[in-house]
């Protein structure tokens, strides 16, 4: 193997979703995964600190795209308007990725309490940053709340539609449209 | 100590609250808390399986309350009212309790990681149970999602607030406006 490893990132990540979707994400090992890519496990190292953040390494980025787009929204713009930028932002970055390996990532996750439980921390943690800029824009405790949880839905919603081709349609519409339903599902009475 | 021990469940709850807050919960014992509520640590386990049901204990009936009043709403009532009566019922049940020990569970849980993600999984769990029966009530796939993911938010945002004592009014009240408020967020352009 030589010292050039074209793109060992992504075929980590390739490696580790076959491998944890086929055995459990419990059952497999760094030095497994690495193998599977065919790079050494020191490979796999400098790019994951372990085997956990192959499914959640970009949710850091994640939560600044979507917090800087929820802050630079035109002042004007309501809660959930601010909120939609955030998501479009959110859409860009994850709409990037393949869908098959983000429906894979879903799949793990699902198959999991503990990496499910840690996807909703994360997530509540994006709800918590994005509930705080909407202050510091003036929205009230309680509105910025629930208008930040709301985001939380659609995003969820969205990409669980989007990954699993249940919607087969780029990921910035198929949350845009979620988002408009939920408008509409709140308005019925 | 007699064998009979008036109340001891309620002392127990609220022996274990007491300590998780003083000590955090994964400092505390069974044998501790049995012991501050002057009972044994058997009848400790006469009422709990372990010391995290002290916290999570009524789950199961919040959820069957919950699903059964979505599902006995109104036929034509929308999504979003059927969800509604739900959180009435939520409300009914959680607003029984004494509110100092509510705020004392939230802040127990809040300062514990793995508590804190135990309790979105119980909510996600209810979220996925409404769902469900608004799916068989006829709502759509993603609508049902959505206003499923909605009551949640409304839930855990009005307990929060009743809880903590940021708003004195009963728990149903809170639970109503709260849901005005959501109607209204997702309402403003």
């Amino acid at each position: 193997m030589g010292r050039w490893e074209p793109n060992s990132r992504g075929r980590l990540q390739e490696a580790a979703l076959a491998l944890y979707s086929e055995r459990g994400f419990d059952q497999t090992t760094a030095a497994q995964i690495a193998a599977r890519a065919g790079v050494t496990e020191r490979t796999f190292f400098r790019h994951f600190a372990d085997k956990r953040e192959v499914l959640f390494g970009g949710s850091a980025l994640l939560k600044e795209r979507i917090v800087t787009a929820v802050a630079g929204a035109p002042k004007k713009a309501g809660p959930l308007d601010a909120v939609a930028a955030g998501l479009d932002a959110a859409a860009a970055m994850l709409g990037a990725s393949r869908r098959d390996l983000a429906g894979q990532r879903h799949a793990v996750i699902a198959a999991n309490p503990e990496l499910r439980e840690r996807e909703l921390t994360k997530l509540a943690d994006y709800t918590v940053a994005v509930a705080e800029v909407l202050r510091e824009r003036g929205v009230g405790e309680v509105q910025a709340s629930l208008a930040a949880e709301a985001g939380g839905t659609v995003l969820r919603v969205a990409v669980e539609r989007w990954s699993s081709g249940a919607d087969d349609r780029e990921l910035s519409e198929v949350m845009r449209e979620v988002l408009a339903d939920l408008r509409a599902v709140t308005r019925a009475r």
